[in-house]
């Protein structure tokens, strides 16, 4: 069977759905990062949006096209990070209940966040229980919809506005982009600013970036199949950390993406401490790859004009400090 | 003699002078926010400016104005602050030498910015010297220019620039503003900004917001005449310690406000917490003031529509992280 991509269409809609809810964020262009670069960089920030990060544009964009007729008892999402409070402030907004399953080990303040946006939050033990069989559980119980994090049309084309923004803001700024990076992690928010990119500008290249050791997508754009990786645990970017491409985002990996890049928790590092003593914004690890990428140059950016996408800011305050007082004493 | 105070055609031009070096910031509304105190909150980034913080824009809008000839050797400012790094940019910009006298304790980090931007730092000592002799002498020696931090009308014309993006942003989003909050030091960019908000909106009222113990422009406003500060040092909001009002931003701070608030250390404190908690913005303390006014309650905003500057993201990481931090083990 042939998988449904979503289309350019569909991000259109989503727009629509999610006007009067999602930020605009703003794209910078920060003379500091030129200078350090030689190129121009802009910078898409998510990490502004609301709830923190990209994730709550597909969260709406799904969630307000639920029949609620037929899912009586709401939304079910597993998710310790972005997904899990895009999901509870999307579902709340909607007017509907939403469950989270996360587990029982997770930080106190990401189970209290996203308690705050309105979820009910159930704890699972990491090693005894299977996430997926509460949640299918919970689901058939309750008769509540599942919210996949990223393999979901619907979610694909909501996280893809982030990209048709991109573009409409790179345009009215006189830029044309020879390339746009974006983090990677089961690929939800990259194939959706792929469609977007693609269609606005087809000479754009895209290129998605994950963190090494966890760099399945860029190895299964070789391998031309799904690959997994080695581990599923061990990065500083804890919201990268999915196993595997999913099937939709791959498929749009494939016709999209130009290749990907990895980078180091020292790279990383290095672009959250760039974007607090320069640009003066809270990013998260995980939002900081594709900055992490340009920073390391990974990527040819002198006399070149790139996006990057910065997706999320929900960092816990000890590493944020840590960080970037490490900074500090290099300094 | 009577002072001539700026007018919005000075700040109408300074525009046109800056556009395309100082950066739009964008003027950012956070649901977050606006659930948290029940109105509709505006906040103008100008910690998202180029130096991290507004005074670019003042100091851009002298130093082009500055004629060559005259002034051969440049120009000079007193500051170890946000002021020193704004002219410090603006004078390489305009292919002009700075010299920036700055006392012999200021933390390493700014005098490294400062030199970074293009300055010759020169230390003196606080306790035996003075500086703004030194100021003085080198002026007289190189035929240079100095540059007031606040009490200059291209400097005031400058800053007023904030204040006509944020009007214009804001009606662009179908906001009638009610209220503008703006921290206040010296006064150049309340009291510029509160030449674009009365002549724009003249019913919107314009207030500023000092730390306690430093509210030498609402004690002034109520008095009719220049009031000093008691004390000279310890409020945590560095930026923000003026001893007196200037006396051209005083005289527009009589026409164009409403009155001033005082916050506390703490209240300052809450409000960079938040501002990384949920804004995912790097704001230093003196630069919260206004938001911290109106997290603390200081001016009624429930139902109402308020916008408040966000001055300045330059913030010490070691203090940054001990902010940060004291939030989650309160949390």
């Amino acid at each position: 069977m042939a998988l449904e991509l979503p289309s350019f269409a569909e991000i259109l809609a989503a727009r629509e759905r999610i006007r009067p809810l999602a930020l605009v964020t703003p794209l910078i262009e920060h003379p500091a990062l030129n200078a350090r670069t030689g190129g121009r960089i802009l910078l898409k920030a998510e990490n502004l949006q609301r709830v923190g990060a990209f994730k709550f544009r597909g969260a709406y964009n799904k969630i307000a096209q639920i029949d609620r007729q037929q899912f009586p008892g709401g939304v079910v999402a597993c998710s310790s990070g972005n997904h899990a409070q895009g999901v509870a402030a999307a579902a709340t907004l909607c007017g509907m209940a939403s469950v989270i399953v996360m587990p029982a080990d997770s930080p106190a303040i990401k189970i209290k966040r996203t308690r705050g946006f309105g979820a009910e939050v159930i704890l699972y033990d990491r090693v005894k229980e299977d996430r997926d069989a509460i949640a299918r559980r919970i689901c058939a119980e309750r008769g509540a919809a599942f919210v996949h994090p990223f393999d979901d049309r619907d979610v694909i084309a909501g996280q893809g506005t982030a990209g048709l923004e991109l573009m409409e803001q790179a345009k009215g700024m006189g830029a044309v982009l020879d390339a746009v990076l974006v983090g990677v992690s089961g690929g939800g928010l990259a194939s959706g600013v792929s469609i977007a990119v693609k269609e606005l500008s087809p000479k754009t290249e895209v290129y998605c970036v994950e963190p090494a050791g966890f760099d399945d997508f860029a190895r299964s754009l070789t391998a031309g199949s799904r690959q997994r990786n080695a581990q599923m645990a061990g990065s500083i970017c804890d919201a990268l950390m999915s196993p595997t491409p999913g099937e939709i985002t791959f498929a749009l990996a494939q016709r999209n993406f130009a290749g990907g890049f990895a980078v180091t928790d020292d790279e990383v590092r290095e672009a959250v401490r760039f974007a607090f003593e320069e640009l003066k914004m809270v990013v998260e690890p995980g939002g900081a790859v594709s900055l992490a990428a340009i920073l390391a140059g990974k990527i040819p950016v002198k006399g070149r004009t790139v996006a990057a996408l910065i997706t999320g800011g929900n960092v816990d305050p000890a590493m944020f400090a840590s960080i970037i007082q490490a900074g500090a004493k290099a300094a």
